[in-house]
């Protein structure tokens, strides 16, 4: 058997590692949000979550929707949609072997930014907070997946 | 060229390789459902779809929401959301050398939870089948970000 | 530290990283035409939203869907549910030392399958344009997963 430790060696690899488990962990949280406002506000999705969760006889009614989970969905799905191509782009990135400092100001940007759009996403602060976080996470990967292609492109 | 077949020689990736392939499979056999539900119950969200799917003068009428396929496309999601993490952080944790056993099972854990977690909602059985399934796949992804921060964090 | 460039050195992987990243940078274009189609059509998710970017009195009037812009989250979420699995199963693939030429014609496929989509959705084209490219790009990954399975598969 071959000892990977080696590659966890690397500072570049191992800054990533751990910024993608912080903003995945961030991104897990997002679940947790969702049921805790669904138990609370008594919001299902489905008839059997009604029938265990939303004890009563008119249990039906709380099949609706909320704002207030809407809201947290969406800031998941958005997370979804960023979080994956910065998973993609960034795991490329680390092994591309980049300047150290660059790459953990790329990682830290992102990940503060994230952070801070879902802060701005579930209070709500007034906008452009929200579309300037998401910008910047955007160009963070923008500029990992730019420093790529460029170094490496084999097509 | 380099050979990089010794990664594939270490046991805790091949494990890990097999188990993420597994599971992502039966994540894009939710696609499968979807189209299976949407053709056989004629229910489409696009016009272009009713037109060529939905044959007849009314298709339009085919252009609506149905529970089934709300249900399937919402274990998608929960799929996606879940899957995401464990992809990343598992990749993560496979190279971090940890213990063979222990690593095994956490990924046999982790699909077997997701395998239930798709049965409890597509039959559906009463909750809180799919709930424990769910907090289990998501308590072995947190444990595996807790043992990877803990040992290699590099901020 | 040691040097992790001899990854980038084997010509599957650097090949995946290419593509990969080709193909992740078009699902981001996805949120950018979102918000493109948000705020030249104005349409909100968001009070907070409206209040900034739908300016007026009757700002709240522009919370609401509209046809067009479902239709780019709908190619969006799609993208995601498939690029993901070929995310993992590709990285997965790169990693067992294929053959280098059938692995650039499984990328290639790909990725193009997933831009013939994107056009099919958003123009959009009659089916069964969507369908087919969709498919494509299903069996390119069902295909790495079935090679992956049955060379290293590890329980």
């Amino acid at each position: 058997m071959v000892d990977l430790t080696h590659l966890m060696e690397n500072e570049v690899f191992m800054a990533f590692a751990s910024y993608t488990t912080i903003v995945l962990s961030k991104m897990m949280f997002m679940s947790t949000a969702t049921a805790f406002y669904r138990l609370t506000r008594k919001v299902f999705a489905n008839p059997e979550d009604c029938a265990t969760f939303g004890k009563g006889e008119i249990a039906k009614k709380y099949l609706r929707t909320d704002d207030r989970v809407e809201r947290v969905r969406r800031a998941h799905l958005n997370d979804l949609e960023n979080i994956v191509p910065f998973l993609g782009i960034g795991l490329l990135y680390s092994l591309s072997a980049p300047d150290l400092s660059t790459a953990i100001l790329h990682f830290r940007l992102f990940v503060g930014a994230r952070i801070y759009h879902t802060i701005a996403y579930l209070i709500p602060l007034p906008q452009p907070n929200r579309a300037l976080a998401f910008f910047l996470g955007y160009g963070v990967t923008l500029s990992m997946a730019y420093r790529l292609l460029r170094s490496r492109l084999y097509l």
